[in-house]
């Protein structure tokens, strides 16, 4: 399993003296959301042979598998009578329309109509850049000249035999900028999770070495000599046994992040492991600007068979993340339905989440200035 | 029963050789309602010494009948302090206001307010110009003194005593453009409604004859030596024997669309008549810019008595509107979520409704012209 | 118990001859909201030590009680992230917020974040002025400059032992301006409440006293030997009989309405007293520019420890309450809806509403003129 690489001359930032809350140019939930990037459209196992429609970024997309199993992406609105295609029907690879029955190949090219002896063959309809990468199917939304394949983020301990996963969604009310920021901040851990065994004291405690890395953050912790979380505890069958956690998160675009954890073992007994990795990943989509299609994995490269630990990891799981999306709900509510000006104060331990709100202020206002209404002429 | 005469001057347009998807200066979801127009407000039937509350073409009126039987079609807000007057109460063919008591007559006049001794006789509210052509209520909220009976479109088949009429009505999330060139759009039958009796795949490659007379748009088919399709076939006992169908159409006003079937029975048995005669008629209200009153009429001169054939006919077209029904809710959906600038491309078969959305532009950007704010001081 | 004093310098204004219905300039349904005034947070009895939150004048903030008893007040919006503070806890007599543990003492100061090592001093939220007169919590939630527990309108009536107070309360639909109006407004009793005991027929014929006292009206109003209508006969052991009413109102604020009434016995049999008060009073909070929580209140000075009677009041009071409150609620659907200009005509009747109104529009175009953003700079 391969981990994404770190850049040599990336910022090194270590825990800054505690400065008074300050204010920063950085995105928010107002700014506009990132197009020119890939975002997961679906699972692979929802999308099939029956026409999905979903909302991504803002547009409303139809979403089908060709018969020779390719995935298809595209606009949901007949170009001759508004017709959402979703409502249609498949024939064989093509799309036919509900209403007059126009049909478009998975390229989005109209071939038929019924009432036409030619087919219009000028008409076409936008089909999205699509790449596969079991469990997951990308999409490109943005400008489609720049939609580049290499550019979709690696998650290959997703589809990796020597890791097992077990995965779920949720759909939340809030904006991609906060989701990111609420897993780039680890002082949140013992207040809002105080409940459930991710939220340990030392964790908030640890220290963090923060990387900008182009257009990735990388955060580095270590916590040595404590005593396991029961989320890696249970799964390694160390409970409550001293070990070393070296965690090392990538925000690593606007659609994705993950955590890889290694845990030592400290003494290992007869039999036991010395080290146990995980991988924790969270795939963020857009729906419009205030909520969010959120699905997330759990990866582990031990017992992989057991269906005990997959459900203690998917309940633990659940029950935890469930605490960030109530706590992400609330205050999409309270931005959306508050008007005065207001901005947030941000202390030291905010760094790695302003790293990446920067870098998303920046990416934003590019797209920005690079819209065709906003260039000058030539 | 008369029939709308034909325009002897209309322009006459055949099929017209297959041009590629076209834009075109026309009324769609977007463009201002058409308010210088009789519409339905209601059946003779709904209309009664309750009072009754409609918002039609966005405003929302208060509605009876009174002692004497004339239908009134108020202004639904006391001038005093705003109460909806259908809240209040009937006095004779006074409207009581429910707050203060004021009193006003089906002419909109202030004659009584209990805690004045002098009625304030400067006070009058709007009662819009009503023509009870029963089964129909028609009224006119527009320009008051453009408001002429002559101008109601007539319908005397819904009331011939030679016809027998059933009917329905549904509330739809469109715009009146889109319901209207569904009624004009031959294509989308074998499509739309491939699994109801009405969409035979003969009906999509008929001919037409296209006129436009002045504000109106006419469509006359012809379909020779085909089996009749079952709305048409079955009532007149004609199930799946060889017909002529004569279908003559008329975009009547932004008001109504209605169609005359001439059933001709090419190999007529013992007893069995040579022509039946249908009436479809298809009323359509704006409630709002994206939402319709609809109220639909299947008048027949055969079997008038005959209960089994009005189930049939009433069963038939709800589930074949309903699908109408279904399909323009969806357009709407799509018109009203995409904020992306978007045009609808047409094609040769869309010329009856491209007709009828030109005239509806027309109409709309006079009474845009011609509203007081939009004119010179003299 | 005192009464609210009357200024001698006040208009003094009786019943002017009818005129024609006027249109004014006074506030109305879109008028902004006062914001520099005591309004009632809540009753004395639902701030306690849970964290409550709740919307006033469209801020939504956060009540509790500190460990010594006292109402709190603040804004229910973390500055760090974002957080309801409602959603946190209490630590003592602090919030902690719910997210990153981040304490406020009540007076909104930060005294603890526990990510930092030393507490971030600079930062504070809004507190808002509270001072308690039981039953009531009042709040300022403008200039806190200018907020002087002087101000706060005295209800003395509420805690008086001589007194026995009954209570209530709704969520209307409805802009303030409108609630008061008809609370000074005795023309709708026999029309709106013709079905409940407090529209006597009398009572829209008294003559009225309209006294514009500084930012308050005064409307006094005699019926004299007429049958005690059931709201104060039956509490009384009246019913039917012949007394004099003297009421007493008063616009007491944009926050309060009070009214005080002396019913006299004209024929005092063996045992009975000659004369007994009441007084009913309103109380209304705008949640926001369309909506109110309205607390109302009936104190009488007979049979204190009559459950009977208690029972009776409330009854009484929720029937012909309820009746304002679906009125109310109707004209405001009217008033959102109609987006077409309208102006209300007004009468003779509708002087202490006008008067009211007149005050309302002053308040709120004085604060309209001195806020900040307004001002020309120095």
């Amino acid at each position: 399993m391969s981990q994404a690489p770190q850049a040599p001359q990336a910022t090194h930032d270590t825990q800054a003296p505690q400065t008074p809350g300050k204010r920063q140019a950085m995105a928010d939930h107002a700014t506009p959301l990132v197009r020119n990037a890939w975002y997961v459209a679906g699972m692979s196992g929802e999308i099939n042979r029956d026409l999905k429609q979903r909302t991504l970024l803002g547009k409303t997309v139809l979403m089908y598998r060709t018969l020779a199993g390719d995935p298809v992406i595209m606009q949901d609105r007949c170009p001759h009578r508004n017709f959402p295609l979703s409502k249609g029907r498949l024939d064989g690879d093509r799309v036919v329309c509900g209403y007059h029955g126009m049909n478009f190949t998975p390229d989005g090219q109209c071939v038929f109509m019924p009432a036409l002896t030619r087919a219009p063959s000028h008409v076409r309809i936008a089909s999205y850049p699509v790449v596969e990468r079991s469990p997951l199917v990308w999409v490109w939304l943005g400008d489609p000249d720049r939609a580049d394949p290499a550019l979709v983020p690696e998650t290959p301990w997703l589809s990796d035999p020597a890791y097992k996963t077990v995965n779920g969604r949720f759909h939340v009310r809030t904006n991609y900028v906060a989701m990111h920021e609420n897993l780039l901040d680890q002082t949140h851990f013992p207040i809002l999770h105080a409940g459930t065994g991710i939220g340990t004291p030392e964790y908030s405690r640890s220290t963090m070495d923060v990387r900008v890395d182009g257009d990735r953050v990388h955060l580095v912790r270590a916590l040595l000599d404590a005593p396991a979380p029961d989320i890696y505890g249970i799964p390694a069958r160390l409970k409550d046994r001293i070990v070393d956690r070296h965690s090392d998160g990538w925000f690593a675009s606007p659609a994705l992040h993950y955590a890889h954890a290694r845990i030592v073992n400290k003494a290992p007994r007869a039999g036991e492991r010395i080290e146990y990795r995980y991988t924790i990943t969270h795939v963020y989509t857009p729906e419009t600007q205030g909520t969010i299609h959120y699905w997330w994995f759990n990866s582990r490269d031990t017992y992989l068979d057991d269906p005990e630990t997959d459900r203690f990891l998917v309940e633990s799981s659940v029950k935890a993340y469930q605490e960030d999306v109530d706590a992400l709900g609330w205050i999409q509510e309270v931005v959306e339905r508050e008007t005065e000006p207001f901005e947030e104060l941000s202390f030291g331990p905010d760094r790695p989440g302003i790293a990446m709100r920067k870098i998303l202020l920046r990416l934003a206002e590019a797209e920005t200035r690079d819209a065709p209404e906003n260039q000058a002429a030539a």
